[in-house]
C-alpha cells in the first residue's frame, strides 16, 4: 500500500505521541508496555497495521485484551489514528507505534506480547525481495524474540503465492499448526470466520470474491 | 466413485493376472516386483488408480520408471487394465493390484517402490470416517514402512478440505515439503504444471474452473 503523504500527517502525529508513539519512544518503553494502556492484560500486536480497520474493531471487540498497531507508514498510522481518534477518542487498551516491524525484538521483550497479527502483507513477489516478507525466517526469528514459548502469529492474505510462501517458511522454521488454524477460504467456512475482523483490504477481496487465506501458526 | 459392477470384469481379470496382478498374489510377490517387468527400474505406485488414465500415461510417458496401479473397485481396475491392454497392450513397465491401499506393507518391502501418488481420494468428510482418508496417520506409515528413507508422496485433489486435512496429517507426522512442491492451484502455476499427467478427475474440475490442489511431501 502506498499512500499520497499528506501535509496533515507529521504535525498530526506530533501532537498525537500519547497514542502514535514513535520508534525511538518505542523502544524506551521495551519492557514497561503495560504502563502504557489502562489495564494490565495481554497484547497483541499487528504488523503494518495501514489504516487501521482490523486494529481499532478488534480493539472495541476485545475490551480484555491491550492492542498496538504498528506501521512504517507515516501517511498510514496518522489515517489510521486520527480515523479511530475521531470516532472512539483514545481507547483504554489500543496505542499505535509509528515504527518498523523489523525491530519488533527492539520494542518488546521476550514474553512481552502475546500474539501477532499479520494482515495482507506486501508480498514482495520477487525473489530478490524474499528478505522483505514479514514471514521470512528473519522475522519469524524476531517474533520469536518478543512472544512466550508457543506464541502464536496469525496470518490473512488474498495472496496465493505468499500464503505458499509463508506456509513452507513457518514449517521450516518448525512452527506448526492444526487443521481448524488452516483456511484456504476463510469466508466459506462458517466454523472459522465466526468472530474474524475484516482488515480494508479484506473486504475488497471479498467483493470480487476471492478467497481470503489464513493461518495460525504457534512456534 | 462408485462404479456400476460390470459382468464383464470379474472374468477378464481372472484372464489377464499377468496385468492386474490378485491381492494374494501381489502379496507373494513382496520383495520381487522387478521381476515382473522387462527392465529393473524405480517403480512408482499410485495408491487409488480408478480408471487409470493418470497411471497409464505415466508409463508411456516415463518408459524408465516401472509404475504400479493399486484400486480396491474390480470394476475401476478392470476398466483401466482393459483400456489400456486394448490400445497399448501389456507395456513393459507398467502392472495392476486389485487390492486394498490400506496393505501396501503386504505388498512391499521397505524400499521395494520409490514414491507414492495419491490422486483425487475419497475426500471421506465425516469426522467419524476420518482413518479411512489416504492422508490419515496410519496410511502414512503403511507408506513409510515401504518408501526408502526421505520417499515422496504426491497428492492431488479437488477437494479443499481433504488437502487441508492432508496439510496438517503431513505436518503432524514430521513429513516436509518446498514452496516448489505446494500448489493451491496447479493449472495456474506454469512452472509447477509443466509435466503434469491429468486423471479423469482433474479433467472434470478443470473444465469446471476449479483449481486442483498439490502437494509433493516427503518423509
Amino acid at each position: 500500500m502506498h499512500l499520497r503523504s499528506k501535509p496533515w500527517a507529521k504535525p498530526w502525529l506530533e501532537a498525537h505521541q500519547d497514542l502514535v508513539i514513535p520508534q525511538d519512544a518505542a523502544t524506551e518503553l521495551r519492557g514497561s508496555w503495560q504502563g502504557q494502556f489502562a489495564k494490565q492484560q495481554p497484547i497483541h500486536v499487528e504488523i503494518g497495521s495501514g489504516k487501521g480497520q482490523f486494529i481499532m474493531n478488534m480493539a472495541l471487540a476485545h475490551p480484555d485484551i491491550n492492542y498496538i498497531g504498528m506501521e512504517i507508514q507515516e501517511t498510514a498510522v496518522a489515517i489510521a489514528a486520527r480515523k479511530s481518534f475521531d470516532s472512539v477518542g483514545i481507547l483504554p487498551n489500543l496505542r499505535y507505534i509509528y515504527g518498523n516491524g523489523n525491530g519488533v525484538e527492539t520494542y518488546f521483550e521476550k514474553g512481552e506480547i502475546d500474539k501477532i497479527y499479520l494482515n495482507f502483507s506486501d508480498p514482495w513477489p520477487k525473489t530478490r525481495h524474499e528478505a522483505r516478507r514479514l514471514t521470512y525466517k528473519s522475522f519469524l526469528k524476531s517474533y520469536e524474540a518478543v512472544l512466550p514459548e508457543h506464541g502464536e502469529v496469525e496470518f490473512k492474505t488474498d495472496n496465493r503465492h505468499l500464503f505458499e510462501y509463508s506456509l513452507v517458511s513457518f514449517m521450516k522454521y518448525g512452527m506448526r499448526w492444526e487443521a481448524d488454524d488452516y483456511s484456504m477460504d476463510l469466508h466459506a467456512d462458517p466454523d472459522k470466520v465466526e468472530g474474524n475482523i475484516k482488515t480494508e483490504y479484506e473486504e475488497k477481496f471479498l467483493a470480487k470474491g476471492q478467497p481470503i487465506y489464513k493461518i495460525t501458526a504457534h512456534f
